[in-house]
């Protein structure tokens, strides 16, 4: 919390405001039961105690939360106004970084409430508050990984051909629960022409032989997040097929190898792209090449055109680079890796190689 | 849409924008995979066609949902500035109501790349858009919640005693999914003390005799939501806990009795409220007697003091008032009421008066 003081401090802000989700979960392990409606707040100012503002009948979860003999907890009831009661921890005329995923209902009252506060988004602002993480975040990253991992190595001996999308998203659901997965957040099988539609989730397609298949799963375990992709080949590949592979193959070990401290985090995205930009499928790959991850999937930092923050030990994200033909198949490969003094660490370490399933 | 659009300059607003959640579904029928920091957003306006600007990696998905044949569909890539496509679908001097879980940082972008530009939450300004369900809504609000009947008839005959909270919670969610719903998005099982914390989920005491257990429990089917509340208990209760348990019976049932068209929607909290004031538990009520729900759990309209829109003929909202003794237990009761032309019509009917479980 004084880190984050501190920080916002540096860019000029009274302070920053925390509402449910990874942010509050960083600050205080507290984790309301749902995200509604109904305002929590955390604020972080210079010069005043930390304090959260709760609806009063969330009050006895909020208290036994780990971080709450850190701050001063206040509540408010239904029926009574929400904006006012949560003014009332600010400075009329401060600057604040919020929770990129605060209600836009929750920031629009505090502006009503407050006009002449300011607001700006956490990741616009202090988007470096939770990129790197400690030993017991980077163990805990590591675990989640490995589960990850284990449920590949799994999966590649289930039959593909001839069943349809969901079931195989099934099976590797349990076993990313079996390896110790609280929850699975995703299970993306694109199977033929799915896997071409990188956003493609899951669906009835049955797999048949000749297929590729595009397999991105994760979850949570002990609070964070695991995200691989790995794409399988149901029978012998096409040449087409194997060299598409390859080249999305080497574009991401290219962006793995650009990762060292003090490298822009665009370096690592034009790593990966230059070699799939020199294959002549520029134009197939059409996402930045990867995103933070930590309590939540995607956080910053993002590995972008663009982005010319500069990559520091400890940090952890995803290199996904991916080949999408239109109507055909798709390819994508990507591990978590972490930045250490020497280069990077990839907490995703199963074969990279083309698998054959049946 | 166009009544959105009505709606929207009634109150003297350019438009309507809809990001990824009930909004966003209600008008196009479209969920994306994951609701993430990239901007999906949805704009209704008059004088303009209704426009949506979805990342280009989400755009297949978004070009196969039901409403996309009725819209203009445009796209933005990582790497460039979203809010500035954007803020090319909106007028720059409008006024826009947003759904009110938009993210934070989407109002903010938008607000920094159009100045001039304003925003207030779809609630506070349109709170009665989706309030209203019509016959296709109601038939599947109907079957969610004969669903959650359906699982508490089968819950009431299990085992409580000597097994802890999350096993109930399981058995639940089993008989959630077996009556046909797509999700289970909670399963409260508060028993003994942990009764008397109303936002309480779910835990690992072990149930006892003579416990009060109050079972909240809700999911999905068919995409709408269902959500109902029924308290039991473990062997034969004390007097004390019979009279609390009545009064709240009484309380539930005179709201329920208050449901009329053209009758304010303060006066169902109101009507719950007296009889647990008039017995003395008055200040054991710590929160309002209702939510809307229909798309999403919660809601407008609220059943609570200062609500004083009207209800009308096809609002959904749940009647759940409650009496919480801190340290000891607690009892609600919840039922899902629709309003008809002659009063209120209730959508979960299990039995109300106190089921003893073994």
């Amino acid at each position: 919390m004084e880190r984050a003081i501190a920080q916002a401090a540096e860019v000029g802000l009274t302070g920053v405001l925390v509402t449910p989700g990874p942010d509050l979960v960083y600050f205080t392990g507290y984790r309301p039961l749902a995200i509604t409606e109904r305002i929590t707040m955390l604020a972080l100012q210079q010069g005043r105690e930390p304090a959260m503002i709760v609806p009063v009948l969330e009050r006895p979860d909020a208290e036994s939360s780990p971080g709450a003999s850190a701050l001063t907890l206040g509540d408010w009831s239904d029926g009574n106004d929400p904006y006012a009661a949560s003014a009332a921890l600010l400075d009329p005329k401060g600057s604040y970084a919020i929770s990129d995923s605060a209600w836009a209902m929750h920031v629009l009252g505090l502006q009503q409430a407050l006009p002449r506060s300011e607001y700006v988004s956490m990741t616009s602002t202090l988007p470096m508050l939770r990129a790197v993480k400690d030993a017991d975040e980077l163990e805990r990253l590591t675990a989640a990984g490995a589960a990850a991992d284990a449920s590949f190595e799994q999966i590649v001996h289930v039959q593909f051909a001839g069943r349809i999308e969901t079931a195989i998203g099934a099976d590797l659901a349990g076993f990313l629960r079996d390896h110790g997965h609280s929850e699975v957040d995703f299970t993306v099988v694109g199977s033929g022409p799915n896997g071409a539609n990188p956003h493609h989730g899951i669906g009835e397609r049955v797999i048949e032989e000749g297929d590729m298949v595009v397999l991105d799963f994760g979850g949570t375990e002990d609070g964070y997040r695991s995200d691989t992709t790995r794409t399988v080949h149901v029978g012998e590949p096409t040449d087409e097929e194997r060299e598409v592979f390859d080249v999305v193959r080497r574009a991401q070990q290219a962006g793995y190898e650009a990762v060292r401290p003090g490298v822009a985090c665009q370096e690592v995205d034009r790593a990966a792209r230059k070699v799939i930009d020199d294959a002549g499928y520029g134009e197939c790959f059409i996402h930045r090449t990867g995103h933070g991850i930590g309590l939540a999937t995607h956080e910053p930092p993002d590995m972008v055109e663009g982005e010319t923050r500069e990559l520091e030990p400890g940090m952890c994200f995803s290199i996904e680079p991916g080949i999408y033909l239109p109507g055909r198949f798709g390819v994508r490969i990507e591990d978590i890796v972490t930045v250490t003094e020497y280069g990077g660490r990839r907490l995703n370490n199963t074969v990279r190689e083309l698998q054959i399933v049946s």
